[in-house]
């Protein structure tokens, strides 16, 4: 596949993948096998165990830094959701030591529910980090499992990095080569793929040998979490926690030699196998050590599904750009992708969580507030009358000419101007990526009201600077509060 | 299906099953759907909510206590095998406090964990029960669960016996609505169905509405533990510990209103359709709370696979009628099932492991010991001269006439005697199952070495008579050392 091929492709499944029904059934036929499953599990593991930090170039390290970023964000931006509440209150009963920092709060938990309950507050917004080709969710699993660790055991930021890098390798190359028939097939790939990630990441630092780290991929092998069926519910949020806590258990476990399956990928009853109708073993090792799927990681600029970006992106581009208010707006007309008025087309939602199914109250919020981060899904803001009064002037129409990362936008001004805006690579995507700034102002958007904003900014620092710091655990204990 | 025809596919497809190769794909075509999907989970919500102490008849209480006594001596035998070492020192760091006992040893641990060890120990020897038709082994899920739960919450025995029927009734059922497809496709049901159990077990025992138990049922269907990849390595014992852990959380998480799916098991992407090519709903509710799954356990006689328990049982029984001595022996000829040979044709074992792989060394044993617990299949027994002179006197020749549950033994005497045994129906199936008195003696000869033998008098009592105790945690504590 040619790196253009590639992007369309990204581009394609990112769309459908996110659209939970429309996704591309016929990429990979069923039953089908592609490239060489012997020794599937042991190469990779064999790539994990023997890489080194200095073999990993500084823009894939820089881009683990902004992973990281947006991961610390998003956690610190949900740990004060009910989802959150629960979980500490129905596991603090049997928790351990307070070995590790829940980000955003005052409690502590031991390493393991550390994990569960960072990566369960990292994606309670749906606005984590998107590897856009198996729609995993990379940094749940594994930064939750390994910062975790960070607090527990002295690990350097190189060394934290690294392992960030190598855990989204291993668990997004497992994705691709079963996507999309495995996420088709309703296995939710965060979950299914991230408990590798996350032992692979974990077996790491803890120095396991290549035999060690071949049964900690087996251990996380029998431990697949997540059905798709669980989206809508709390339990979604569970599956990258629970895979970050169950990776672990598989490294930690492995390290004292339990031992598991020799070949728990490529096996006839294997995890590939089992989980899949169709796999490319190519796509595990293909280049490895060469290139990184860390670089194809995207953040979310706004807060709901990627379908409406493009609507957003434009609303607040045309706003900036002329400093548009409401009132002199006659009426916004927006010709858009099919997808977005099968998924958004609410046309007069009551909730925060409505507001993000309504193509009509992005685009007028977009106008009205230049935002559409967590806080702008509120229940309040969905019934403001200023947004709510532009919002009944929105209309949307299919149109097929239009891509799913793009939008044409008219906005009729009251004094008769027309303003146009046609958005061809929406911001957030692999093409148009969100700018470090950009990162840092979701950060503290998210961290708002959480974090004092000095602190906040202090934690911003030290997750770009994460590779030159003694004891990555410093992260973590900077986020709490 | 006959009540006759019913136990003629139980004790199909259990040898099937525990064959790991042979087993019936043509018994539910891929694809299949029977039943009525709607309401599903729900269906089996309610009648666990509602279901109450008084309406389980006696025997089948009765059936729950020899479960109890089983699963306890399993684990407990199984308590110092190096697997439960490992995982107790591996994840000891991360446990909470010393809430529940882990049968057979100093250290308690917190539920959660408690539960994973004991679930662990009890599986080690492939001694535990099996419910035949899913090849799933009960016990280890539900009892592991409630177990270690009812030293940290009070439960009553009653309550107890209860949700030990409950429990293995979902597991079952569920595994019933799958199985062998489910299991065919590479699950190993225990872990994958266990995980309902253990939720709905502990579900009832917290008293969840029957919106909690779906909820329940929901985190237990997106956590399926184990791949039958895992089969010879320390991770199968694994699968029942941790899905009796995942059962608790699901549990303790859903008592608190953490939501999922409202239909796990039938929905689109539910449990049924992501984990098994066919499903028959009408397994799930027909006559439930009329006929009861734990009155079709079963119980190992000999630990070893059940190929060649005829062989075993029909030895010991020459042994006994006719007092024999090895020596007065000039050879033993059997007559046995093609499986026999195909699973357990191993002429010169040389380990304890190879021992439970031959079928010449178990017959040999049988006689000169009169017994085949898992002390029987030490390293030093299987090179013990005096059983290996009289094995390489053994032959066994198949007979596609002889039923998998049965055996043609000739012992020629060195005195010209000839002595005929024929089994029809093994020790330990279902239409033979164990006597009380050999539960007790298994049990015995499990404890033999780590309890005392008047404290293991004193668990079996409690076992027989848990309904009667104040609090099951009882049954726990009397199991430490």
């Amino acid at each position: 596949m040619s790196p253009f091929d590639r992007r369309d492709f990204i581009r394609g499944i990112a769309l459908a993948g996110l659209a939970t029904e429309a996704n591309g059934d016929e990429a990979a036929p069923a039953g089908a096998t592609v490239g060489e499953a012997k020794d599937a599990t042991r190469n990779l593991a064999r790539y994990v165990v023997g890489s080194k930090p200095g073999e990993i170039p500084q823009q894939v390290r820089k881009e683990a830094a902004r992973t990281l970023l947006n991961w610390a964000g998003c956690a610190i931006g949900g740990s004060r959701h009910p989802t959150v509440d629960i979980a500490i209150g129905a596991l603090t009963p049997f928790a351990g030591p307070a070995q590790a920092t829940l980000l955003g709060r005052r409690e502590r938990m031991d390493v393991m529910n550390a994990a569960l309950i960072n990566g369960i507050a990292s994606h309670i917004f749906d606005y984590d980090d998107t590897h856009l080709r198996t729609v995993i969710h990379p940094a749940g699993p594994v930064a939750s499992a390994i910062l975790a660790l960070s607090e527990y055991r002295p690990v350097s930021g190189r060394d934290f990095i690294h392992a960030l890098v190598l855990g989204v390798e291993v668990e997004c190359r497992i994705g691709n080569a079963v996507c999309p028939p495995h996420y088709d097939a309703g296995w939710h790939s965060t979950g299914t793929c991230g408990v590798f990630g996350s032992a692979a990441a974990v077996g790491k630092l803890l120095g396991l040998t290549e035999q060690q780290m071949v049964w900690a991929l087996g251990l996380a092998a029998t431990q697949p979490v997540g059905l798709r069926e669980m989206f809508g519910t709390m339990t979604k949020s569970f599956h990258p926690g629970r895979s970050a806590q169950n990776g672990l258990t598989a490294a930690f476990l492995a390290s004292r030699n339990f031992t598991s399956s020799e070949q728990p990928l490529e096996a006839k009853r294997g995890w590939m196998n089992v989980l899949s109708t169709s796999r490319n073993y190519t796509e595990l090792t293909n280049r490895l050590g060469q290139t990184y799927e860390i670089s194809l990681n995207t953040y979310k600029p706004f807060a709901c599904g990627v379908v409406i970006h493009p609507a957003i992106d434009g609303c607040i581009q045309l706003r900036n750009q002329y400093k548009l208010a409401a009132d002199q707006i006659d009426r916004i007309d927006l010709r858009v992708h099919p997808l977005v008025l099968e998924l958004t087309g609410k046309k007069t939602p009551q909730t925060g969580l409505e507001g993000k199914f309504s193509v009509y109250y992005a685009a007028a919020l977009a106008i009205v507030k230049g935002a559409a981060g967590e806080r702008e899904f509120s229940d309040a803001l969905v019934r403001d009358p200023a947004i709510v009064e532009l919002r009944d002037r929105v209309t949307a129409t299919v149109d097929p000419s239009i891509g799913e990362a793009q939008v044409k936008i008219a906005i009729t001004l009251k004094d008769g101007r027309r303003l146009e805006k046609s958005i061809d690579k929406v911001i957030g995507s692999v093409d148009n990526p969100l700018s470090d700034a950009a990162l840092e102002a979701k950060f503290l958007d998210l961290a708002d009201g959480i974090l004092p904003q000095s602190q906040a900014r202090k934690l911003i620092d030290l997750c770009w600077n994460a590779e030159k710091i003694e004891s990555a655990g410093d992260i973590a204990k900077a986020a709490a509060i």
